[in-house]
């Protein structure tokens, strides 16, 4: 097994809220791939799907019962402080609810937590140890 | 806010579990940026963290209360039904949890997820729509 991913799926309560959220909101673009119930975005390399949430559970052939806390967190690296705080300010206008607001922290970056309008965690942060290369991939 | 990830964290309940799996079960290698509680693996382009999941959750100051399903799965594409039964016959021998045993799915492609011994959900999956590049990303 080759240490990659190639697909992150985030279960959506409400897909055209999701869609929404990622598509006319981040300005992300949907890939030609998408049909149906599912939704792809091709990004530096790997793919986020959107896909209903029962769907999903089905799918993995798991129950789809209320979450506590998922135990998993997606990160964003940005470029700059003010680049953390004019993100936050950003997805907070489109409807996802800060978490953390960002912040110096104790490993000496500065860092903020939103959830998504499904409720899925994201950290957006900047650290001033590594940089970006030109694909928008940490270098480390 | 670019169409990007950075860093997928898996929160774990016992982290020399977890990084057993990943680092000599998978014989993925730990970057050197790993320090204290913190694990990276550097893949194709992302970067997998591991971290207790108590710290995650203290980081994203939420509670780490139980969960149900995280509503996020991790795809990993392979490029063959044959080595998707091959892949889930090694992690359940490294200890992870087979959910959805290989099959053909609704979708046209050969499916399985398996749990990694902290619980998280991995699909290993074969498309016959979609081809992988030398990056290891999928064309889509």
């Amino acid at each position: 097994m080759k240490p990659r991913i190639n697909i992150i799926t985030l279960g959506a309560e409400n897909m055209e809220r999701a869609t929404q959220f990622y598509e006319q909101g981040l300005g992300w673009q949907k890939s030609k791939a998408s049909s149906g119930d599912i939704v792809f975005f091709k990004l530096n390399g790997i793919v986020l799907a959107l896909y209903p949430a029962h769907l999903l559970a089905e799918d993995a052939t798991v129950p789809d019962e209320p979450r506590g806390f998922s135990r998993i967190t997606i990160a964003y690296n940005a470029s700059s402080e003010a680049e953390v705080d004019a993100l936050i300010a950003k997805v907070e206008k489109l409807g996802a609810t800060i978490i953390k607001p960002p912040q110096k922290v104790f490993w000496g970056g500065y860092s903020s937590y939103f959830k998504d309008t499904e409720g899925h965690l994201w950290e957006v942060a900047y650290s001033p140890f590594t940089t970006i290369d030109e694909a928008g991939n940490l270098v480390m």
